[in-house]
């Protein structure tokens, strides 16, 4: 676990240069755009995402540079998602990452801005020769990228659990939510580092069965946290999803059976690797921590 | 003229039918937001970026179905960014082509979605292969959208307009704000034709200038129309940008100068055409026709 936190630490530090130097600081008059726009960037998180990619990328040795590249797009698109969804209008939160959220730190206009500026720049970084020399690479990245964000999956998913707010939802819905809010695009973080390789369909395959239980995982070890930890650990108030009447994973399966599952979803996520053998330890080991970590 | 206006209503008319099959109504939990991103899209307009993708295509006898969804494309950028610039954090309009704007019609939340999942979805169809076999093309039209739509083009010149509620700007300035709010999404509905066709320098060059002087003639004439028009011909309340102290060409140069520069431009415009003869016979008409539009 000790390898997973220091692979992690070093993902998150490429990719905040990575970021730095695709987001400058501008002069212009639209430079208030830029600065919030960096300022949601550099928030901090543990940029699992990012790491995500770096490390299905390395399971093919794909050169760092276009990893680097894809890592920062979708964490562009990751923290516009964030920025909206902490909107008056949506979540109304006034905290994220321990710091005021975007439209409290400069205005909602701005956060606005900011989000649409973020998602239309990852997508600028993806098609980017910089990121892999053959354009079918490139156009497979962007087509991805855009179904995992759009109302196929992204905004879809923020649309429904914006629905649930005024009906309740089984565990069937409540799965689907997930698997279009933060699944897809936790998906295309794996499915990257093969597009990024032109890798064979069967690892590519394993790769979004491993994405696809380690979203699910993710998601409810998040729903636990949220009635489980506090706001000093978090850095954004508990307990607001149950306040706020949110459908979770919890309210469906109550918290031991939530954390039994989290934990068999978890291993479930590993085993499709196997065919990777070692190469995918880390990938394994993040299955655990996503449902073991405190914040 | 007449010729003009039957070949805007052929564009219009195709590229409606483009969108509604690009974007049909879904039966899922998240059908809130696909029938907001219709409605965006399907309340009319003249479809003047669609007719110039499908006139700069033209001229290098681009496929038409690749020059539709490229045209269906912008169509999507430039209605999310009608609904975000409508909402209350911004222009707070709620009028848009006569009919209720869509956070109006549906609410802000669903609303900053629509514009969202508009957005992603231009991308999606840019790099998906029936846009073109080539995946260079493909790459290269999302490249160019991107960087026409974000940060250093629409977005900026959208918080360039929102900063102006504060600043006085002079002719410069606000020269700026117009190519980066709109002038970068006209010049790139020019240059996707010669995209489309890999077209030599020259030729995108010429739809280049071409591009960016339509932009500007139409910025003064929208302008213009604003302190000159009245709420039913346009559609949306009259007066609006100047009861909100906003900067436009009207305010700086007055009315009568405004005129001028608009219709001298608009002749410069059409004059870089003049290598690609006739062929461009449609394209120069829509330069006289963005002056002298009475909506």
């Amino acid at each position: 676990m000790q390898r997973l936190e220091s692979a992690l630490g070093e993902a998150a530090d490429a990719v905040n240069r990575t970021l730095d130097r695709l987001v400058p600081p501008v002069d212009g008059a639209e430079r208030r755009v830029i600065e919030a726009m960096r300022y949601a960037l550099m928030g901090g998180g543990k940029r699992i995402r990012p790491f995500l990619v770096l490390n299905s990328a390395r399971l093919f040795e794909v050169p760092e540079i276009g990893a680097l590249r894809a890592a920062a797009a979708i964490e562009m698109v990751h923290s516009y998602s964030l920025v909206h969804d902490d909107l008056p209008a949506m979540d109304n939160a006034d905290l994220r990452r321990g710091r005021p959220s975007v439209h409290r730190q400069f205005d909602e206009a701005t956060a606005i801005l900011a989000g649409d500026g973020l998602l239309t720049q990852a997508f600028e970084v993806l098609a980017a020769e910089e990121t892999h020399a053959n354009p079918l690479v490139r156009a497979e990245l962007v087509l991805a990228l855009a179904q995992a964000a759009g109302a196929a999956g992204m905004v879809g998913g923020q649309m429904i659990d914006l629905e649930a707010q005024h009906a309740r939802l089984d565990l069937a819905a409540i799965t689907r939510l997930q698997q279009l809010k933060t699944g897809a695009i936790i998906r295309f973080s794996c499915e990257a580092g093969a597009i990024l390789a032109s890798a064979p369909t069967k690892e590519r395959r394993a790769l979004q069965h491993y994405a696809d239980d380690l979203g699910l995982a993710f998601q409810i070890a998040d729903d636990l946290l949220d009635v489980e930890s506090s706001a000093a650990v978090t850095g954004k108030p508990v307990g607001q999803d149950q306040a706020a009447g949110k459908a979770t994973f919890v309210a469906v399966l109550g918290v031991d059976e939530a954390r039994r599952r989290a934990k068999a979803i978890a291993d479930r996520a590993a085993s499709h690797l196997a065919g990777f053998e070692e190469r995918a330890d880390l990938l394994c080991a993040m299955a655990q921590f996503v449902v073991n970590r405190r914040s």
